[in-house]
């Protein structure tokens, strides 16, 4: 059994690799003056990089969650997600309202996906 | 290494299999006109048929996390939650309270289960 | 395909091993009049008995999910998970703020680690 952190910080590593599996941290945007489609664009091309550091990608999702400050947002979330996924390989996902590390963030995602 | 997605809408799969888990989406409630415990009950119904279309079931849950809109409907959660697993196989479990994507809905629940 | 569950009380398990993975339950302090940081002392002390009960320990944590009922309380959490973590075998990690079960309750923590 072997664990691979990946860019690990003071309290966290953005991703994990074991048993087959990948986690990411819950990734925020880099630019929080965006609107919440931004942010989430911003948002899954991290993700995209973050899997491909593991050598999987997006399509080996299995799994998101996703808050969002403002449940009102997630249409916007969604035009970004839909965008990115194509409506392929579709992980199960579950989107709730929760307030975020700093009031300027408006999104937030974690995917576990499979390698 | 296969992932297999049921049911896919636009936006996500109800249920994924991959590496010997399963990962449901958040489930919600499809009649929302019901009180939390309802809600529940319908919630842990479609669960179980999720879990069914990949092969397992209930007693193979080994994750869940519940969102509640009010923390204090958690009680009326917790009365349809123990009908639901007769005390046994009981997963680790998360209950948290969050606004969900529709005003209505007052509980939404994912799981991980092994099959 | 073995589950082994762990402290099992009415509704839930304190912790679960399935195929090489342990999920805690969202772990909250015993003793709710500490504040944040005494509270996530307490949660970090008792997840470390919950991953020993598995024969795994901290080291081998991949991913972690932190409530709080206060976003500003991050920073207080934040000094007992570096003297936790000792900024080694780094999980991804997210934090939320979200209601809890009782509104003295202030952190809630839960990890999926490896075995």
């Amino acid at each position: 059994m072997t664990i691979v952190r990946h860019e690990s910080s003071e309290i966290l590593s953005d991703v994990v690799e074991a048993n087959g599996f990948v986690f990411t941290a819950g990734v925020v945007a880099d630019d929080p003056s965006e609107d919440a489609k931004g942010q989430t664009e911003q948002i899954l091309k991290e993700i995209d990089r973050l899997l491909g550091l593991c050598g999987t990608d997006k399509s080996k999702i299995v799994s998101a969650t996703i808050w969002v400050t403002d449940i009102r947002n997630r249409d916007q979330v969604n035009v970004a997600w839909r965008a990115w996924t194509g409506g392929k390989d579709l992980p199960a996902r579950a989107c709730v309202e929760a307030k975020l590390a700093d009031p300027r963030l408006l999104v937030e995602i974690a995917v576990i996906a499979v390698k």
